[in-house]
């Protein structure tokens, strides 16, 4: 994807109290919905200008590029903003798995009559994920 | 659906500390992220019991029934908890359109290197929606 001047996307985008703005991030092919996180002023920017998608970690109080520990990035295909500016969806390639479980999403306990329930595998162990 | 006990749901949703958690609407079987809005434990356990989504209105603060004015009903299939449990999944059959403005979806700003781009068509004039 070429750069994307933040600049409008920023304009248009109303963050929390806290600067933050929510972002879903969904699979641009298959419609999967991955994860869910939050981004900054910064990492809006960040992602539209690189093309890889960069969070806010609010644990860790900094940017979080996606996959720079566990190698598993998020390339962006679009990033879109909802209709009142207060929730960004980003349609993104992911390289193997999204959730720090090894889950390819981290929607993997459904709510069912019989209780919860585990509906996704675990696909890459996370020991794997973050050794060094 | 059959009415699903939100007992187990609730236990493992870390509500914010204004009670309330994310929830992000997906058509179940087009894959369209529809739309995100917040639940408090009423409005799940509400969703859970009947089978329609009811979110919680921030602005009106009290519970928002989807579709009760706008006739435009979210029948759930899913419920989903991510891996932290601080953000929700539906998976719903969506009458019509989510969004107020008679599209589709909320998602209808994309950000790309002309600038910003509308890529949904509003397919009910909101004065339909909203009519008495």
């Amino acid at each position: 994807m070429p750069p994307i001047d933040p600049a409008a996307a920023l304009e248009s985008i109303s963050f929390n109290a806290d600067g933050l703005v929510p972002a879903i991030a969904q699979q641009f092919d298959t419609g999967e919905v991955l994860m869910m996180a939050w981004m900054n002023r910064e990492a809006v920017a960040e992602t539209l200008a690189s093309g890889r998608v960069c969070y806010w970690s609010r644990s860790r109080k900094g940017l979080w590029r996606k996959g720079e520990t566990s190698g598993q990035q998020q390339r962006l295909k679009e990033l879109l903003i909802d209709c009142d500016g207060d929730t960004i969806l980003l349609k993104v390639d992911q390289d193997g798995v999204a959730c720090h479980t090894g889950r390819r999403t981290c929607f993997y306990t459904a709510a069912r009559t019989e209780g919860l329930v585990e509906v996704e595998k675990v696909l890459i162990a996370p020991e794997e994920l973050y050794k060094k």
